[in-house]
């Protein structure tokens, strides 16, 4: 194959209000114009970046988000065969807005009434679905689960998004007030996730909370917003979820990797009865039969999209079977409209097995895609193996 | 000179609560009283790891921690010329206390009586005084300042510990419920700080407080203690505070420093503007008019007492000039009593010019120790340059 099969592993897509409201359980229409106007009045608006995207997209309606064919012809122009869909495709900066009702999107699990909450999420999923219906082979949705709302109603949540056709669920990255991942009350959660398959994701968006305005603020925000995303991460781990659940399958998106291996050696370290700890006994290993490595390498996958220059070098130490790439669609931090430059520029140097696992493969496997469904598209619009390593 | 002058800039000293109760004013006795209770029956017992302990170090009453002809005797043995001393000398998992009182120490910040508190710390800083003025040269004494419970009075015991002889304060590592360290209402403190010369630190210890008892509990504020003690570190730089206080000299103990170069680097990278944060603007230039490494080159230390093999081989990223070696004494997680055999084990390879920065000639700078009185002792205990690089 002289062509790349390319999947991305973190897109957004999501409709303008008036498409979401309709979604909606018509009682709920009020509170979510009510929202959509908070909302509105606190975005904030980069007029001299509006500008240069527009200019760069070309697409002043954010029709990237939510238009069937006009999503196609940018993935087409990408080089991506198929693409995992988070919601909120509104691009930050802008002012314009495509999110998930009531907040059910990436900063989930904030105060919000719960009841609004769940049927936010459920009209998004109901959208993402019948929007993955329109190119099934090539758009792969996940549906959003407010899980600190209520386990139960999380549960029911997981086998409607599987009979909706929908391939995984994101559950909040913060737990805000409610109990924390490590509690037992989530177990029959992860335990559906296990059984339908449905690969569990948190994706970064919350930040942190215990902060007020001050300067800063949005450096610090920035400085610190790969750790709370990452931290359902250890807690999962190390809590034994994954050593109840063997077959569930986590993905941790738009969070780089660069952080992995550090924090993977010290789990580690703790586990096996380093120096440091000798004084808290064998605790490290009263909910773990086997070191947290082994649980991250069978259970754990890092949709590090986009990979920065530190995840290709520590691609070894991460696990080239668990990395993703993912280009963020539509994204502005993601490489849409440039792409394929951006392939080549990360993977120029690095040898093609490894290079075919991280752009497509390792997510075919995760997701249980058809390769050879996807190699047809990829055999037409894949970036070229020459293209990526050539001069 | 033929031997290492080594300074420990992280060692922790504190007497049992009969003579810290002695130091309190009248009033709060009663209520210490009841506190060493609650403290008593909350601590963890591990009788595996205290019989261990006691045997390896001989030390049942814990008078490591207070007796001066004891700590002399083991500064000697050790080979550690002087030290920097904090609170909290208790040893973890022996059910021996020696708290700084009313949790003025280590976890300072959380849900206390402020009056207490800065009664408990005033009583630490007059002890630490005493127990300073029994050897000076080898004996650097850190205040405890709850800063969170009020900056008026905290500026004030700035100037009083800078009165009783004292050469630094710590501030909670956390903030709780307080505002954060990016609040201008802070600046009088960091002001007060930077004009008396006295060191700023902040040390670990105080971990996550957002969830309750479950599996993993443990592991899970292993693996995590290291951000929350790291946290006031980039607050501090990206909110300007080295900007506004540039004389202003930090330094975060027992914390490794294995994180620095990734997180240092990051924060470089958007404030030179890249790709992932374009649309936010000018925001990252607002409060800092150099790079946020060159604050921490100018401003930061690192005390990561005792140095792992990441430090050392992380150095140069890290700042040679920046970090500083410790042993922790008399915590089981430092490397008493085999303190000589770690540092060969550390800087058998290090270049001789380097590990005298790292094991001394950093904290004499910081602390403006006098090297030839110190030298003078060295002489006499100091590890040989053969001993540590010898085979």
């Amino acid at each position: 194959m002289t062509r790349y099969l390319v999947i991305s592993s973190d897109g957004h897509a999501g409709p303008p209000p008036e498409v979401y409201r309709d979604y909606l359980a018509a009682d709920f229409r009020q509170a979510f114009d009510r929202h959509q106007e908070e909302l509105t009045a606190g975005r904030m608006v980069n007029t001299e970046f509006v500008e240069e995207w527009d200019a760069e997209t070309g697409d002043h309606d954010m029709r990237a988000g939510y238009d069937p064919s006009a999503r196609d012809r940018i993935l087409d122009q990408e080089g991506v065969a198929a693409e995992v869909l988070f919601p909120d495709a509104d691009v930050l900066g802008t002012g314009r807005l495509a999110s998930s009702p009531f907040g059910s999107g990436l900063g989930s699990g904030q105060d919000v009434d719960p009841a609004a909450l769940k049927e936010g999420a459920r009209a998004h999923n109901r959208w993402l679905s019948d929007f993955c219906r329109t190119n099934p082979d090539r758009r792969i949705g996940v549906a959003v689960v407010p899980l600190t709302a209520g386990v139960e109603d999380a549960v029911g949540e997981v086998h409607a998004a599987a009979a909706l056709g929908l391939r995984g669920v994101m559950i909040p990255t913060r737990w805000f007030d409610s109990p924390a991942y490590l509690d037992p009350m989530y177990d029959p959660f992860w335990n559906a996730c296990a059984e339908t398959g449905m690969v569990l994701h948190t994706h970064s968006g919350a930040g942190p909370a215990d902060y007020g305005l001050g300067p800063g603020m949005v450096p610090i925000y920035a400085a610190e917003a790969w750790w709370w995303a990452a931290r359902p991460f250890w807690v999962l781990v190390l809590s034994g979820v994954f050593e109840r659940h063997p077959r569930l399958r986590y993905s941790i998106a738009e969070n780089g990797a660069w952080w992995v291996p550090d924090l993977v050696r010290r789990m580690d370290e703790k586990w096996l009865g380093g120096h440091n700890t000798r004084k808290f006994g064998e605790v490290f290993k009263e909910d773990l039969t086997m070191r947290p490595s082994e649980y991250v390498d069978r259970n754990c996958f890092f949709a590090a999209s986009t990979p920065g220059v530190d995840e290709i070098e520590r691609r070894h130490a991460i696990g080239v079977g668990n990395l993703l790439w993912g280009n963020d669609l539509p994204h502005p931090e993601g490489t849409y409209p440039h792409t394929r430059k951006w392939i080549k520029e990360r993977f120029k140097d690095v040898p093609e097995p490894e290079a075919r696992q991280i752009l497509g493969q390792n997510a075919a496997g995760l997701y249980r895609l058809d390769e050879g469904t996807l190699g047809v598209i990829a055999a037409r619009i894949g970036p070229t193996v020459e293209e990526v390593h050539g001069p």
